[in-house]
């Protein structure tokens, strides 16, 4: 059958998009046609020109408005790749062997080890924790924003969490841990930070207590985690990376530690 | 006007979904009603009472069989959070302050400094690369696997590529980077590695040519980058990491790097 031409409120439909390096068409949402109606009417004869012409991969980017698109795009093969706010891209296959590169697949967080002239380190006491009945004593620290250096999103988070003013000295632990959030991995880099001021100011929201607590006292408090405490030795030890057993942490699968060598002592005692 | 009973078609309706500890609903894919009539007929009433719930946000999981919920669902002020292949998740916040979690922010890659005992670098020149009529030396390495250690993944790597095997030394080098594929950031974790194998097996389809080449000529070769070149000095000098600005990378915002203090020289001569 010849092709009917297209009547001419349809005349703006496209659905053209770019060939990339990897044999792989990409298509913007302003190419999809604004009506479903139109979509639907040109989608199959695309998908074949696009199989006539050995394309590997087709990329749809569907904006939010035309969000219609998803339903029909999903009928000719498309799956998810991935999203942000305002878009999902989806991609459709069209040699089995094409390869679809993966999403991001990581959190990155920062704790920081704040230690002043004096050896007292700087703790926190979150509000949102487990048992509200006693303290659990934590470095400052959260998840990095969208593109922020390490060295800015520790020096950030310690800032908002307690008001102390930081300088970045060095990385000296990466936690990599599976099964974090959405099934997602993380990073959990600890930083040591020198102290610029000494007033604390605490976020109020999500932090119930913080201080400037001797390096002593926070090593032998039972109110602190084995892994902070093991992180402070060694943030404080401060040689080179290796990879590290910790003979508290039971699944290997999930978890892996890379420390400063010995000498620091691993003797966790007490797990709260 | 009351709520009209549904007819009996529609009894299976339930866009029901349990509460988290942040006050948000959660509502998987078994919940969405099996036809769009039905899901249309019940969203609005379902909004006006999680909102009279004083719930704070809605998370919808829509799988690839029912992405007719998603421009219903838009209408609704739902955004998407993120997607796997087979699912979007969606967000609609119901109080303005409503905090929303990102999702995963980074790729992880790895590559491995893998030194005979003959002070001898195995070393990869890759197929698909600038100008092919020339070698351009790089050491072996590749994104991690969803869920996989760094440990792991640059072993697999190093043999994928190579045909060696190794055993995981240390992490040496961290470097950060942004504006990486699909606008999100990466880590490169450069990582030391003990050969166990000596004969190369490589990769044909991805790599030209691969071999054991003396350290000092790997230093010395024109066709190395800069930042390699400085990568493999750090890691057979070997201390700890420190935030280290490279002179010949110009854009401070995109990258930082962490590596071990002096002394291991930092003179780039030549960048290919």
């Amino acid at each position: 059958m010849d092709a009917v031409p297209l009547p001419s409120p349809f005349r703006s439909m496209t659905l053209q998009g770019r060939t990339n390096a990897f044999n792989g068409l990409e298509i913007d949402g302003e190419a999809i046609p604004d009506e479903e109606v139109e979509l639907r009417a040109l989608f199959p004869s695309r998908m074949a020109q696009w199989r006539e012409d050995g394309l590997s991969l087709i990329w749809l980017r569907v904006p939010l408005a035309k969000s219609f698109a998803i339903p029909a795009a999903v009928e000719q093969g498309f799956v998810f790749h991935h999203s942000q706010a305002d878009y999902v891209m989806l991609t459709c296959a069209l040699e089995p062997r094409a390869f679809i590169p993966p999403y991001a697949t990581h959190f990155v967080g920062a704790g920081g080890v704040v230690l002043d002239s004096r050896q007292r380190l700087l703790v926190v006491n979150e509000r949102f924790r487990g048992n509200r009945s006693e303290p659990f004593w934590k470095l400052p620290g959260g998840l990095l924003d969208p593109g922020e250096h390490l060295e800015a999103g520790v020096r950030r988070e310690v800032l908002e969490e307690t008001g102390i003013e930081t300088r970045f000295d060095r990385l000296v632990v990466a936690w990599h841990n599976h099964r974090y959030q959405f099934g997602k991995s993380g990073f959990y880099m600890v930083c040591r930070l020198t102290p610029l001021t000494f007033d604390i100011r605490k976020d109020d929201f999500e932090i119930d207590d913080c201080c400037w607590m001797p390096l002593e006292e926070y090593l032998a408090s039972p109110h602190v985690a084995s892994f902070n405490r093991v992180i402070v030795e060694a943030a404080v030890a401060n040689p080179t990376l290796a990879e590290t057993v910790l003979p508290f942490y039971p699944d290997p699968d999930r978890h892996e530690f890379f420390f400063p060598p010995a000498p620091w002592p691993l003797t966790p005692e007490t797990v709260p």
